[in-house]
């Protein structure tokens, strides 16, 4: 017989640095819903969850085809097949802005994408900047292989715009990429053309290259307008990532890409390395390749329409009810689906972190909102905004009791009267004050 | 206006270090049909790419049944749905084999649960034993990540088992995993459960896990038998992978996964890490996975034995005929999809290499056969055996006729009495002869 110990079978180093801050968090919290109330997870943001929203018609209808067809079972290119990134160029141009197909590299699913993005760029040692807050992923997918990241904030007063010196401040002689995220994750803000050129201002002085994760493309709000950061330069080289994640309502579907933009010619060895990468794990299932054309030239107008309805609608129901409350600081979106709302932790006495506010809000009314610290910004809750109507109200409500229950109201500061913040409200704001405010650096 | 110059944006060390080696080494072949004879191409390892092998039915309409459902659109748990794990654990369990759904990982296809494995195991710098001939991935997935690759041998004349001494004798301080293809690709050899428990008995001694490359799992013929190795042992930990794509015929849709062995439980922090690494894509496509107990469970066995069955007729088709073939060792498969064929190249003089034989045969006989240079081997090629019968037959004539054409007998040497090597003719043999004859070394 063998001896049974002497076994050490450790995780790799990478392994290990795979973290996702979400789960990390919401592992820690304890989560026991009040009995007597449904719970109302506002927390994922998969827009499918409710059964509120479903793909269109034609989406369904091109997929069943494509699968009864018995022609699209075989491997892909690595990157994609040739017919479904035509469909993806043709999906992103419009007549100013051109994107062909080989410029685009098809990935499972936008995190894929990303991953790429990441991997393709920077070494172990360099970095790249992040926003702050911001979708957490791509920290993990920059340290799990030593990539270091450094953030530039986001600056609630002004809409979620980014902070423009610290951004140009944070780059130094090992930055490889500036992530770009817009419409934004977590805050449901669109930076408008002006801000956009002022980013790619830095970036083209600075030299340094953007990967814009743009899943939520053209998921704006009427009011506004969704651009791709690439179609405003023709000097600053852009990874630009996406898919139907969002927009169609298919996260499972697991359908994200890369398009390429390069007036300037300088991403020739970038583009070998995307290719390399696109070999380690063979690409996007091939029946969603195959609907690929019918979904993004057929789905109507109307459906999307229907979705920024809801979310809109929402947000504006959040936003109104959320700016009574004292001790919420909601900031209105333009886009996305999610809404920040900031905590006056000063007066809340009883609880010494947000961490501790959002499970007293399970504990006490069955409402479940990512810790800002998710996203790296303490005293916020992210509020997902593709829920049925009647459970936006009801949460809020419930969110009503519990300020109602905890708020502590000081005479010496009147800050019931203007706690909350829309872009209608932008005031520029020195960054030490906006930073103190939004909670940076607290966590 | 920014000055044009002066961007510099390499690839990365990863992306740069990605290598395909089957794309590299097709890439500098010149592939000039002759234009009067259809090319032939068995090249590829999809058995999608003829027309002739098909889904099942019961497969195609479980697809079609989730996508029409509007219940599978969301985000998966990173690692696969309960269910799915369940439908995985149930397949692969037998009475005296048992997996339970939490020792499964699913992945986006059998690449990613090889990636995953790797990187899980191995750190930059560790290096993990790989068979040769080989499936080059295992190499492409470490090597990019700055893990070594060691090969041990297979023996040709041996039916490809491994050679233990060498396998033995590679293990270091270093080595972080034995990999074990069974059924290989590129050989077609199925392992016999002494060989698995002579393999298992190194590893064990040598405290050595194992990843288990079982993508071509049950795919034998009937005169031979699949264990997977995790079977065999009750100490040494195995994660093994396998996928819908051989045995189901659908590459393209990306269904993979890994299964944990570990009845000495050695492998607790191993399996947070393949938890931590699937959070980094976030899995396999929801609709594949919601059929999957119904693809798995109902899927006829008349269906399997189908394409087990159009096989094994081309290889005892290829066997026989290239075995009549001066210049030919054809070495006959047990199953998978492939057989290898040894080229006496002494008797080549016109070629200097067996890549100048692989171009020659396309140019003049428009058949296209892997060089064994693909797979770490000279000196042979790889068939692919899922064509249809008539093209089986055709390219023999064809490669025949180029033998005839090229074939210079030796006067002194009457080799082409004994060229053909099948299982039934197993010796054992030193290894050293072995590596010469097989051409070990030459690349």
């Amino acid at each position: 017989m063998k001896p049974r110990s002497g076994w050490h079978v450790p995780m790799s180093d990478i392994a290990r640095n795979t973290i996702n801050p979400i789960r990390r968090i919401v592992d820690t919290i304890e989560l026991n819903p009040h009995p007597d109330k449904q719970m109302i997870a506002l927390s994922i943001g998969d827009p499918t969850v409710f059964g509120n929203l479903e793909p269109a018609k034609v989406v369904v209808d091109a997929v069943v085809e494509a699968v009864q067809a018995i022609k699209f079972n075989g491997y892909a290119p690595s990157s994609g097949t040739a017919t479904a990134k035509e469909a993806i160029a043709q999906y992103t141009s419009t007549p100013e802005f051109r994107v062909s197909a080989k410029d685009v590299y098809i990935c499972s699913g936008c995190s894929s994408a990303l991953e790429a993005c990441i991997t393709v760029l920077a070494n172990a040692g360099d970095n790249i900047l992040v926003p702050r807050p911001g979708f957490p992923l791509y920290q993990t997918l920059a340290h799990c292989i030593g990539i270091q990241t450094k953030f530039y904030d986001l600056l609630p007063e002004r809409g979620w715009e980014a902070d423009l010196e610290m951004l140009d401040a944070q780059i130094d002689s090992g930055t490889r990429a500036i992530v770009v995220n817009n419409p934004s994750n977590p805050c449901g803000s669109v930076f408008g053309k002006e801000h956009l050129r002022r980013i790619l201002e830095i970036a083209a002085r600075r030299r340094v290259p953007i990967i814009a994760d743009e899943i939520y493309n053209h998921f704006v709000f009427p009011e506004s307008e969704f651009y791709y950061i690439a179609s405003l330069t023709d000097e600053v080289p852009v990874l630009s990532c996406s898919g139907l994640t969002k927009r169609f309502l298919v996260p499972g579907w697991r359908m994200g890409w890369i398009t390429v933009h390069d007036q300037n010619h300088v991403l020739k060895d970038v583009r070998v390395g995307l290719q390399n990468l696109s070999t380690r794990t063979i690409g996007a299932n091939t029946l969603v390749q195959a609907a690929l054309p019918t979904i993004l030239s057929d789905t109507p107008a109307e459906f999307f329409s229907a979705t920024l309805q809801l979310v809109q609608a929402n947000a504006e129901i959040a936003f109104k009810r959320l700016s009574e409350i004292k001790g919420l600081k909601p900031v209105m979106p333009s886009g996305a689906m999610y809404m920040m709302v900031g905590i006056d932790m000063a007066r809340l006495p009883e609880f010494e972190t947000d961490l501790q506010v959002v499970e007293a809000m399970v504990t006490e009314q069955s409402v479940f909102c990512l810790p800002g610290k998710c996203f790296d910004l303490a005293n916020y809750v992210r509020l997902v905004l593709t829920v049925p109507q009647q459970f936006m109200h009801e949460a809020c409500e419930r969110l009503a009791q519990f300020f109602a229950d905890h708020y502590v109201q000081s005479d010496a500061d009147p800050s019931a009267e203007d706690v909350a913040v829309g872009r209608a409200d932008l005031e520029p704001a020195v960054t030490s004050d906006v930073r103190r405010v939004a909670g940076v650096g607290a966590d």
